[in-house]
């Protein structure tokens, strides 16, 4: 899979895509990942690429024809003409499952805008998708697309060893991670639940699956509404809503419309 | 404000944040970042800071003792005991509002995790508040740190400069910003839209202001239940959801509980 990012900070996104196992799946070749600098396809002796905006208001704008002949260089070179993704706050918010859906293909291109914004003529000409990451403000796209590719680059068959791949598993599940304990047994005071030193291999399995359940009623109650959990399973969430301790957070979620019900 | 970030890839945080307005804002000694390598408080001879998990599992779980090290450590140095936000796709979902509350403090600590998590012990023992910027699965906290630190620093005084500012009120203010246009006026036939060549400036910004309904009422009509609309603009916005062509739109808000009310 090719990752190719138009930006004007090419440095920026290439030193922080080359660590870890992105680094390692881009060594073995399963992923490539360029950097092409808008700014070389400035036609301004002093290298401009943006320029004040039409109608007045704060802040600059970046021109469309840098944009598009890079773009348009890119698919002379590689003859094909993928999908742009423009990363803006106004785009759909990322998630695992358009991960999922843009892993399966073949070249993928990212837009980082900066500075106000970009002429919304490059984006009609060459954006296809309109990604977030979330709803707050960054000063470009360079992180949203590094965090995309990321993301996206972990679900290309071979840069997750197998050992790897059952972590982001537990999250598709809609259950969230029970907690992880190694060495020492004791640390200032605190020791590893002893049913994790006992060795007997369905006990830990059902303490670690309550756990999960447990941390996702208590920090991600939305979640649960889409989880998969046996019959004994529910009946432990359920005992978990009738708590003294747990009232707070039943009440909370109350209002959110995310209560368990008791009554079942 | 001073940032510290725990982590295994010091240079990966601290290149990803030295562009642009970051850059500027440390350059000018309004933030500070600092990356504290955690396997510097290894005690291992081969400088490992992972083991294996009790209970069995994949993957490795980075140990207790280097991260509790390495977080007393800064608070000598500092002498404080600052928050420490664990990065993790089990927290609450970062947003513009937390980002706000997080700009009040004075010192922030980031501590990202790699493998297949950190020993539960190091976290009751330093991390304060468990924040994810999104659902999605990334390869470890340090994309997730250097997002959230750029989103806080922005609303540093003084690090946006008041023409700069104007950018994300328009996103605090529940409506996605209107398109922009720079020069040139036509480009591979696409002309800028007649009314921001016109001087006229309120014509301008009423069109800008109806582009940012429009445009919300399209990408993201969540966003309007808590937009302040004027009369006229409600009226605007109800026509839209009125013509033939948006009845696609109109469908699929209604599936998902947005539609605006036509009867109105």
């Amino acid at each position: 899979m090719n990752f190719h990012i138009l930006t004007l900070f090419p440095d920026m996104v290439l030193d922080g895509l080359h660590t870890s196992i992105i680094g390692r799946a881009v060594e073995n070749g399963l992923i490539s990942i360029e950097a092409i600098d808008i700014r070389e396809y400035s036609t301004d002796k002093h290298r401009h690429v943006d320029d004040y905006p039409y109608g007045g208001g704060a802040g600059m704008v970046m021109q469309p024809m840098p944009i598009c002949d890079a773009y348009d260089d890119l698919c002379d070179r590689i003859g094909k003409k993928p999908r742009v993704i423009y990363l803006t706050p106004q785009g759909t918010v990322f998630s695992q499952k358009i991960a999922e859906e843009l892993a399966a293909e073949e070249e993928l291109v990212f837009l980082c805008g900066h500075y106000e914004g970009v002429d919304e003529r490059a984006l009609e000409l060459v954006a296809t998708d309109y990604l977030s990451i979330g709803d707050y403000v960054l000063t470009g796209g360079e992180l949203p697309a590094m965090v995309m590719i990321d993301c996206i680059s972990r679900l290309v068959p071979g840069v997750l060893n197998n050992d790897v791949s059952a972590e982001f598993e537990s999250f598709h599940d809609n259950l969230l991670e029970y907690p992880q304990y190694t060495r020492p047994e004791e640390y200032k005071g605190l020791r590893v639940p002893e049913v994790l030193l006992s060795g007997h291999h369905k006990n830990i399995d059902t303490w670690r699956r309550e756990q999960s359940i447990k941390r996702t009623y208590e920090r991600r109650p939305d979640l649960l509404k889409d989880a998969v959990l046996s019959k004994k399973e529910q009946e432990y969430l359920e005992s978990l809503a009738k708590k003294p301790e747990n009232q707070d957070i039943q009440e909370e979620n109350c209002k959110k419309g995310l209560a368990i019900d008791n009554s079942l």
